[in-house]
């Protein structure tokens, strides 16, 4: 039995064949209507995350299977003070596969441990995403036609951004890779990541400040948001925000073929004027992670494609 | 693509076939049992209502068809910051219609600018709820026998009443309909209502201040929940409530054939000893809900009516 | 139409239907996963609870069934004062049985009276639970063979434990049946059970306060929680608790066909070192719990077994 806690849980060829599926799944849903009949998928969110919780649940509808769970710790047995340890053996009694979001890092990895179920981490404090790993894997190969020998721009909070270390860490492992990683100083990537990803790797990458400097040579651009509380005083956010927003007036910068992704919600670092450039990717992105919870569903419950 | 904002988004005619269909799956539900086999519906309720809620999820199931969403707005992206618009563009990637209730007015139509999928209000503050008012009209058509040619009485809370404003907004369309509108002074029907509705179309109507008077002339008798906290002083309240508060010693002066209609929850306007009255039609309104529900699902998803 | 509102509504040879068809349930799995098609369970839970919850939803599902319904009172048409008679008569239009967690005791009994679907009590206050105790008795038969001359431990919160004192009723009415129970004096049994049910029955029992000395005499152990709310100071909690955790030391002092159960959640009473002990039997119970209530939901449909 296989979990996946860890967006490097599963090799390249697995991910390549974890993809292929996905874009099966895409091209030809109907047929994929009834391959998890009469299974159950757990949703436990510990904490609410509407986008993922309902991305899940699509996935599992489109699978034919059914869907039950909580979408917050309040209605969870959590406030009874059971371990997770205990409510995921005793959710293995009720569903064939979960996924479990908590906000404490490490929780999935303790579910894993003693569930009698594959265990999918929705995301642990700010530890691992892995299905939005899969999610913008699968968008760039989709757009790209590729994942190797691609720049690839990060801008805004590359610091606390879970989902940039994600991508990075998913990303080395494929050839002539490079990334502009782009932020204001107090929200640069750690050193955990520079050091030992990039630089262990030997991954070609630039810190710069300007998205606009950066904009014209990059084949995809991973916007995130910046968040006010990160910084230290007023004045620096207000001096440095617009700098990290989108606009379209910034889009005449880049390259015709380079599209935007953003793991969403959206503030306002994506100017609303942006959605009808067709470069705009986020929200195909969304879509793309409803396929990749597909076929990793069928991939962790051992479905069979259909013929 | 089309949505349902507003309760006269329907011509006439569109309401005759809906409650034609809506009628047809009260007779036949089991051959509906699976026109919506593989769609799904998302109930996006930013604000919770059980009834409303559970009503679409019940229609939905009825249909073959699977639900997803959420129950409050604790749980949703938009504690997060998230744009109604960015929601429902997101949610157009996991669900095939979906029906949202939010506290703020028209937010059902800034969803619907931007929706790849086709948007149901399911009340958007005190503004609209229009599948209540086809509700009201389904109940009324079917033990009525009509739409036109009925005296109905509205009694209660006539400024507030979202449904009163809509029911009476709907049913002007119809001939030969006079409305008796019983409220305290402080509660009467708004000016935007008795002027631009009821005068502009040159409907017959009177206010009076006592439901005793009222009863005998009466079709249909459309109860409200009069509350409290919308009176000036408490002693205006007790002076008043009572004259609001159907029982079975009011039901004698009413018609034999006089049904009464409730939006439902109610509180103490109705007597409990009237429920095993054969007019009250409240509980029964609930599951016309279902019916009208299924069938409006049925017809923005442009499902053919099975043979 | 019949409710389950107390463990004692069923006869005893009712429950010995009830657990055939459980037990037939558990064998031959896949036969039951359509039998309900096209029937909803509604899950009314004014109080959370998700292990119930999950467990009635996932038996619905095993028998092709869907689920609507709300996790918490907050979700709930209760917020605005509606009763849970007028609740019932609503939800009777949307589903064709329902399960109703309530923190007031008898308000299942109060659903019932208006109810037009079959309604499952589950969890009532402090008052009834009843399908635990039909899980109760599923595992104690399922592993011990049967349900009559077995010596019986329960242990913990005795005064307070609501599942302690049904399945105690529910016991007695098979022969040969003794009782040890097992608690600090704080938390002994109440009046209620020990005279009106024990001596009343002539059912033998002895109360100590000391589980090491009781555990060599036990066929089955009921764990439960000591809460330390309940004690008056905390110097007896500290002192006593100890007494009434479970060890893997003190399980040498057990027979090798001596089965833990324990309702859970758990806290510290069970030390997670006998979980994995083969006779720690409380994950299996969440188990049975599912086809008990599976077959709880076929018996009050009328759902026949399907050959």
């Amino acid at each position: 039995m296989r979990h996946l806690l860890n967006p490097l849980d599963f090799s390249v060829e697995e991910i390549d064949d974890l993809l292929a599926l996905a874009r099966d799944i895409e091209n030809n849903l109907p047929r994929y209507a009834h391959v998890c009949d009469g299974k159950k998928l757990a949703t436990l969110f510990y904490e609410p995350s509407t986008r993922t919780r309902l991305s899940f649940e699509a996935a599992m509808m489109n699978l034919g299977g059914n869907v039950l769970g909580f979408a917050s710790a309040d209605s969870s047995s959590a406030a009874k003070g059971e371990s997770v340890g205990d409510t995921i053996r005793m959710i293995s009694c009720y569903a064939d596969i979960c996924a479990m979001r908590h906000p404490k890092e490490g929780s999935a990895f303790v579910a894993a441990q003693k569930a009698q179920i594959p265990v999918i981490n929705a995301g642990d404090g700010g530890h691992q995403h892995p299905t939005q790993t899969l999610t913008d894997l699968m968008t760039i190969r989709s757009l790209k036609g590729r994942l190797d020998n691609l720049t690839i721009g990060l801008c805004g909070d590359l610091k606390f951004g879970r989902t940039v270390h994600s991508l990075i860490s998913a990303m080395v492992r494929y050839p002539g890779v490079k990334f502009v990683l782009i932020s204001p100083p107090e929200l640069r990537i750690p050193d955990s990541i520079r050091e030992d990803i990039l630089e262990a790797n030997h991954i070609p990458f630039e810190e710069v400040g300007n998205l606009d400097d950066a904009l014209g040579s990059l084949d995809v651009l991973y916007m995130t948001r910046v968040q006010k509380e990160r910084f230290f005083n007023e004045e620096d956010y207000i001096r440095l925000k617009d700098c990290y927003i989108l606009t379209r007036r910034k889009m005449k910068l880049a390259k015709p073929d380079m599209y935007i992704l953003h793991p969403l919600p959206r503030v306002n670092e994506i100017a609303v004027e942006v959605d009808e450039d067709p470069r705009a990717a986020y929200f195909k992105q969304a879509q793309y992670g409803v396929y990749v919870r597909m076929a990793l569903i069928m991939t962790l419950l051992e479905v069979e494609k259909p013929c």
